[in-house]
């Protein structure tokens, strides 16, 4: 008994002590403080679901990258693209008046001869060599002299981005330093690498593309972009450099590329800040089929093909905008005229009111009317209409009679939106693009810079 | 020895069962699901440490507050006031396209009479019948004339309105209803209470009052204000009420409360939202000192002493932004007018990447010539200064030689932020008060309204 008894005692501190590690165990495994959090790259849940595309070679252009530790260490950081004698350049630029040098020299550049010795682009990463005052200055024309000098071509045609932190030196001897790996380097197929070393904190690269054919010639349309809305730890920029083989001058190629940045990326917004690098540049190289007569179906097409371009550059821009969980279409149409169009869309797209309650997936059609009346576009409240998609939500200034919450809600579960405002004034319309304001983009740009 | 084995086993399991049971207990505890988590109104830590002033009576003016349960229940919804016969009325207005009915019929009796039989302002919180078509007007029309019945004054002498969610109709009859107990309440001591009445989701209620000496008399300014940025679950409003017993022309009121406007309500920014209904309300009584000579130094006192009480409310609405940890003054100088200090200024308290460094306490000044850049406003990069406070942060367009990181990073610690931009090109100059982007803006307003 006694035996028995001193076993079952055995026995019973056995379960108990059993029971206590374990549960002491388990106690210290949650009091033990989580591993420090990594800073994880995360590609943005609206990136193409395809990737990055395949993008086919453009006669006369060809690319390099290099790794010159301007900032990043472990990565491209630099690309350098040559283009062919001939090539004609385009471009639009960010209208901030604070711009950096790099962006006031291309556009000194622009349209500048002569064209019969090739031209070249040079971008970095990781120092965007802004409010960098005189010395900003002396490094966008040692790089253009080492790359003219390079490629044997004249200074004033190439043309040098940045972009990264602001109000530090850009130390341009490193990039200086790549420049013979570089030249060697040049190929007509590294472009999608080119995609990678212009990043800053972009998700994923961005590419694009289209076909069109001339006088039974087929010309290529290439592009890439960088740029996810405003970046830590300081502002990030959108770059987008876009190749196409057609010959065509300069001026023609000047206004189309104008006219449909107005439509593209000018007409989307992450944040509603500007850059003050933001670049777009467009090299013809004149290796494929010409151009001639602006007026012909066969420029209308290549109009047609590059807006396409650059139309899906500028969406993946926003596909990538900080923290962005949703892909947002704002088309105003009745407007007094177009300008009225896009300032009232605009005026939705930038309104933290909106922005947060599409986050909260919340049908508040109020504050797209807010948005409305302090858009400063001539508006009247008993005429305004807002479809969600297909839904029509209100109708002439309420609440349309067949909305039902529920619908509204179950729409704006959607990972892509479309918004419609009809102002019922005049026949003025625009569309923008713009992602929603989440908690991420305060994690991302409320963080101390380090 | 049995005995004591037994004993020493006994006391084993019983030191082990308590171990178990303890670790297991605390374990189970840690287990359950946290109690849901209540909407708990916590006061902004930017509330004025004083908490609400002690406001005297304003002679002719009285107020009331009741609970007509037009949206919340358990606290006062709707304050009347009932001014004196004599009484002049001078405000402004949200400049929204699509602002409310009350306000379209605030405006319109703006400077109507006659003045001799007094007049009235009923404001409501809960429903800002804003969006509501005719039926927005049937509610102001109804509550006018119930008022003007009750008091016996003309309808055109009765100000009404109304903040809470949009696209609702008013229910106008809980608000009548109310009426009777509303007039049999009406003392000089009311106003502290209405401050409460007219809050939605402000965290504090706002009052501000001043004296000033005019012929030997104490004339009075008392007033009260709500609004905290735009709030859930629908946009909010700034309403602010200014009482004073000073004799004065209608003209001449309105035009000193147009002035001090721009300088006060016109300078701060809690999200660039702008409300469908934000109203502001000045009624003197014309029971104290009279104001006959505008150019005179007893005008020139009352203009000074009206702007300290209109500022201080002002600097309450910011105070309460929605999130706010950062009360933020930012002071535009050397622009090339006043009009492109303002715009400049505004443009800095907007940014969404210069809210959230702040929020961040970061001492990003790089997002601050960026959005320098963007304002629109004649600008030179290298003319550019900032400073944080009397930290001297850039100096013509390059990072001060003085300066040190960890200086500006210890200066953003403070939660009153003063930041200064020199443009260096004029004698334009503008302050405007802002708060910073926290999560909590994003709580508040992504959340699904409910």
């Amino acid at each position: 008994m006694a035996k028995t008894d001193k076993d079952t005692a055995k026995a019973k501190v056995k379960k108990w002590k059993r029971r206590a590690r374990a549960a002491e165990g388990r106690l210290a495994e949650l009091a033990t403080p989580a591993a420090p959090k990594k800073k994880v790259v995360i590609v943005s849940p609206l990136a193409p679901k395809d990737g990055f595309p395949l993008l086919p070679p453009v006669a006369g252009a060809e690319f390099a990258t290099a790794q010159a530790g301007v900032r990043y260490q472990g990565r491209t950081d630099v690309m350098l693209a040559r283009l062919a004698p001939g090539t004609v350049i385009a471009g639009t630029f960010t209208r901030s008046a604070t711009r950096s040098a790099a962006v006031l020299d291309c556009q000194a550049k622009l349209g500048a001869g002569p064209t019969d010795a090739g031209a070249a682009i040079l971008v970095n990463s990781g120092n965007s060599n802004a409010f960098t005052g005189a010395r900003g200055w002396a490094s966008v024309n040692a790089l253009s002299a080492a790359v003219a000098q390079k490629l044997g071509i004249p200074e004033n045609r190439v043309f040098t981005s940045s972009t990264g932190v602001i109000g530090e030196p850009l130390p341009h001897e490193r990039i200086e330093a790549a420049l013979d790996g570089l030249v060697s380097g040049l190929g007509p197929d590294g472009i999608a690498m080119a995609a990678r070393a212009i990043m800053t904190t972009d998700t994923f690269p961005k590419g694009a593309m289209a076909e069109v054919t001339i006088d039974g010639q087929t010309a290529r349309i290439v592009g890439i972009a960088k740029g996810s809305g405003m970046i830590a730890p300081d502002m990030a920029t959108m770059l987008v450099y876009v190749f196409t083989d057609v010959a065509i001058s300069q001026k023609a190629l000047q206004s189309i590329v104008s006219r449909l940045t107005e439509r593209s990326f000018n007409a989307i917004t992450v944040d509603s800040d500007t850059s003050t690098s933001d670049t777009l540049i467009v090299a013809a190289t004149g290796q494929g089929p010409a151009l001639t007569n602006m007026r012909s179906a066969e420029a209308k097409a290549f109009e047609r093909a590059m807006g396409e371009v650059m139309l899906d550059l500028a969406h993946q821009v926003i596909r990538d905008g900080e923290g962005a969980t949703k892909f947002v279409g704002i088309t105003v149409t009745g407007a007094a005229n177009d300008a009225d169009a896009k300032r009232c869309a605009l005026s939705i797209a930038n309104s933290p009111l909106v922005k947060t309650a599409l986050a909260g997936e919340d049908p508040n059609w109020g504050r797209i009317v807010m948005a409305v009346g302090k858009s400063g576009a001539q508006a009247d409240r008993d005429r305004l209409s807002i479809t969600f998609g297909t839904l029509a939500v209100a109708t002439n200034g309420l609440v349309d009679p067949g909305y039902k919450e529920a619908d509204g809600a179950a729409y704006m579960k959607n990972s892509d939106l479309e918004i419609g405002v009809d102002l019922g004034l005049g026949k003025g319309r625009a569309t923008v693009w713009t992602c929603d304001l989440t908690h991420r983009y305060i994690d991302i740009n409320a963080d101390y810079r380090s």
